[in-house]
């Protein structure tokens, strides 16, 4: 079949909208069609031609909503006409990942997914001939795409395209975040660094698991209007002079009980833990450090409590926790559609990407 | 009163046997005999001058065992002929560590113990009319020495004070770490960096929780014996060439489950946490590392599931955890017995420095 997509045919150059050829999908996969994609900053990391795993040319996107329209043989989990958001990160409840309860990270299509291929070590898109690769399993900046059944998860009929797409990544991540790889309790006091769409999720993950204070910090003060929309209840400025730590430290009496790092910054990872609660402080890191940079502390402060840890895809489970989350935001537990400031066809996705580098956009959503 | 103590009257010097005169026991506080006590590297840090917070003149030693034989006003829980463990992180039950689960790092008395001074800022202890410093709460090195009762521990009449003083720092540090701090569960993988005294109660420790493989590392070949002792399953020694991190992930079927450190050596501290699992592996740090000393990793480490976290005197609880290991010890759950390699007089003590700077104790006990 024939699929329109945008497609990196090489790094740092705009997305080109083609008309590609797609293969249906073989046993284990499924093919839908993709009704709503975010952009990520992952994506334009990878664009860039700094990420060492991308592979080009390529059809990006990873946080997409949309309808399953064929299922390979032995697919049983969904049907045709079932919703559902493809996973960057599977779950096939069978590998020694998925069957420990302390990880989400299944790995059983990672070495295929990181080269860029299905399950089978080849590529469902075409063009002219070519092959194109698929990226991070997904390739949602294509009207249709094909995905193994353990990477997509089904969701509830009801949930608009348009803005549900967005827990297929960022949502997922924040809120996950706090849900499930720090387990915020009730009455915590939680410092979230980095006020873009990763933190405004953290926020409102950590409103909803019932923080009594939610501290944002940023250097751009547009920023506080945007966190405390979400239950941010106080906000601070590194550019406002003093020592930031300090300043946390000061403002949280002692210290944080947990906090997030939503950047990529490993001074700012630095300073996200050694704000953190002296005797039980525990920070996350969930920004993406550029390739060979190193976080670093004095040993000290985890002898004295702190806990240094990580969270990738917000700890979901993506077929478990996915449609959960889906479940949340339509309950109203949680919100997306402030978040998604921008609408965009496929054909102004580039658009989106300037939008995303100005830092004018929380999300840019292409509808297709 | 007058006791017979070893006394640190400057850095780098040896100790010097002479008489105090010691003040008996204030509001809150109790008289202790020391029946014995360990010579633990700490003490040798503070005597060669580069711990910040050393303090001279100074009765050093915080691994006793004794006797109380007068309590001060106010005093419940403990009474003279009771046999205690005294306790430089002390448990006084309601301060907002102490009422916090997650953390066992009471500061009631931080701030004056740190100052080698008694909670209400004066010390007990005098020679010819000079204030001598208390050390770490306890000052373990005199024969009689004053305490705040929430630093002593009471434990059972039965257990010789000559290895059960051990438990004031070592056992507890170690088997607490693996106990408390990792919660280590059956079936876990365990790989222990640096096979001193630390080193074997972690390894004990580790087995006594059912962890189905121990994995020793240490560059000094004797210490393979030491560790099959106490339950080790595997040596590794980095010497022997190739990438230690590689060898323990290959050795342990892809990481540990949890890595400890017990030299207090920064390199060795991110070889620990780089060795552990992808997904869930948890290192903690015990080792205690040179001032201004730091630790590095990518955070690519934290972010693909591992965590980073420390752990001070083995994350217990004294006044209610040291009585439950000092009954493991007399109950065989853990041994005691083969650590103690060198008992000595108070006249010896220097010597049982010298055998630790050696490497040729695993412990030296002076008993009184």
């Amino acid at each position: 079949m024939k699929t329109r997509a945008a497609v990196a045919f090489e790094a740092k150059k705009p997305l080109e909208i083609v008309e590609l050829d797609l293969e249906g999908p073989k046993e284990g996969e499924v093919l839908v069609e993709i009704m709503a994609t975010g952009l990520c900053h992952t994506d334009a990391y990878t664009l860039s031609g700094t990420d060492p795993e991308g592979k080009f040319p390529a059809v990006l996107g990873h946080e997409g909503a949309g309808i399953v329209r064929e299922i390979g043989a032995g697919v049983t989990s969904v049907k045709p006409d079932d919703h559902v958001i493809p996973l960057y990160t599977p779950e096939c409840r069978t590998c020694e990942y998925c069957l420990n309860p302390k990880t989400n990270l299944c790995q059983r299509i990672r070495s295929t997914q990181g080269q860029g291929l299905m399950p089978d070590g080849t590529s469902r898109f075409r063009y002219k001939g070519e092959t194109i690769y698929h990226y991070m399993g997904t390739s949602t900046f294509s009207n249709f795409t094909v995905l193994p059944e353990i990477a997509v998860a089904k969701i509830r009929d009801d949930a608009p395209f348009d803005t549900s797409c967005y827990v297929g990544c960022g949502v997922t991540t924040g809120v996950g975040a706090v849900v499930n790889t720090a387990k915020v309790e009730p009455g915590s006091r939680v410092v979230v660094f980095g006020l873009g769409g990763i933190g405004l999720n953290v926020i409102q993950g950590a409103k909803m698991a019932g923080a009594s204070q939610i501290v944002g910090v940023d250097i751009n003060p547009d920023r506080a209007e945007w966190g405390r929309k979400f239950g941010m209840t106080d906000f601070l400025n590194p550019k406002d002079g003093g020592d930031i730590v300090e300043r946390i430290v000061n403002l949280t009496g002692g210290g944080a009980d947990y906090s997030f790092e939503c950047i990529g910054n490993t001074d700012v990872m630095r300073q996200a833990l050694e704000s953190c609660h002296k005797g039980w402080g525990e920070s996350i890191i969930i920004g993406v450090a550029g390739a060979g940079e190193e976080i670093a502390t004095r040993p000290f402060q985890l002898v004295t409590g702190r806990s240094w840890r990580g969270s990738a895809f917000g700890g979901a489970r993506g077929r478990t926790d996915v449609p959960k989350i889906v479940d949340w935001y339509m309950n109203g537990q949680i919100e997306i559609d402030p978040m998604i400031t921008h609408k965009l066809s496929l054909e102004e996705i580039n658009k989106g990407f300037d939008l995303m580098h100005e830092g004018t956009s929380i999300r840019a959503v292409v509808v297709y």
